[in-house]
């Protein structure tokens, strides 16, 4: 571990606890266009389609194509579902609502965690989320990343080894002097067939109170902890 | 102006010294390796092979090449140019003084005027070099950029009208939504152009005492400031 010079983060989840936040975002797009449908449903409905779109650019069957254009074309497909029709809503309304995802908040411990550990490592997110996003999102929160290095910049989404490859490559770093920090033990894992060091830290709501996976650590991931204060203190990173 | 969202700023010169920089840098490996040059010579001699190796890229003689890459070759023409062999130099020698590049100053308004300037704006440079290179210069030197957006997400090098629409488009804004902050009146000229508003900077010593370019602005800038922090104070940014 000594020789780590990076952390990278995944973002959705990790940093930032996007179901209340696309909740709180879109409660009001749904009512004023009438969608009848919960607010926590809806962000969950729409992430639930997140996978899918990437998976179709991991596999090759469409070119690498920003999270932002695969978050609207889910949003689209997630009010179909609603039995809304999207083209009934007006498109400054649509990419309000799309960038509901540039306007999440970091759980309690993200800010000031980050802070700590920005004093030893070069910190930034390693995520599937592109450029304008990660910013725009950290420029709201204040969350303090030495730079923003969007999918785009790797022009390929995790799990696909490219995504960490490529963005050790750009910092001019082995994979082993970066530490990949997430809360879902496949993107450690991931991460460490790739090289890279590994820690987890647990978010055991980001699926919201009946959360049943990623609870706990399933590999002896080289930093374990609960939260970005206490993986500070591991890393001896001053209070 | 007011829909300027994001400063975009070149980065050597208009932000850091790299003449007295890369001569502090250098001083050192030209003593242990008995190469008889002026650091400052040896500096400027380094950075004049800079713009015509860019010039192959932009001319499409050979393809996109990270400013490490072009700064390495330079580094080794340059010493050959001096007398010196570069193959007598140890490789770890020749890795870390090429690094000089990564170890520059800002000039002495350049921390807190960009600390003001971050306040209302994204910051973010625009710079020919690399993101490694850029972001090891401001973890080291302190500059609290939003960003780091080296010339590999461009793949192009200024004035390139490339260089500075891929920066917007991967920032999510319009070219009339970023303002190029420059000491350089052929890199704004280039920046209108392509439809950014323009701001400049005054570097009155970027190549000594004796400089006689870009002493003043060229053209009707939309901003022109003696320094970060004039330039602060005319965007209206906090003190």
């Amino acid at each position: 571990m000594r020789q780590v010079k990076a952390l990278l983060f995944d973002t959705f989840g990790t940093v930032v606890d996007w179901r209340s936040g696309v909740a709180r975002e879109s409660a009001p797009f749904l009512a004023k266009h009438g969608v009848a449908m919960d607010p926590v449903a809806f962000a969950v409905a729409w992430r639930k389609r997140y996978q899918p779109a990437m998976e179709a650019v991991r596999t090759g069957q469409r070119p690498f194509e920003r999270l932002d254009v695969l978050h609207r074309e889910n949003l689209e497909a997630t009010l179909r579902d609603a039995g809304a029709d999207p083209a009934a809503i007006p498109e400054a309304d649509l990419a309000a609502w799309n960038r509901a995802w540039h306007r999440l908040d970091p759980w309690p411990d993200g800010i000031a965690g980050l802070a700590r550990l920005k004093t030893r490592f070069i910190i930034a997110p390693l995520s599937n989320g592109n450029i304008a996003l990660l910013l725009n999102m950290a420029k709201r929160a204040g969350i303090p990343w030495d730079t923003v290095l969007g999918s785009e910049v790797a022009q390929a989404f995790k799990p696909t080894p490219q995504a960490y490859l490529r963005t050790a490559e750009v910092l001019g770093l082995e994979p082993a002097e970066c530490m990949m920090v997430a809360a879902h033990n496949r993107d450690l894992a991931a991460a460490r067939r790739c090289g890279l060091m590994t820690g987890f830290v647990a978010r055991p709501t980001e699926h919201g109170p009946g959360q049943t996976t990623d609870l706990a650590a399933e590999q002896d991931w080289e930093v374990v902890a609960t939260d970005f204060m206490d993986m500070a203190d591991k890393l001896g990173c001053p209070a």
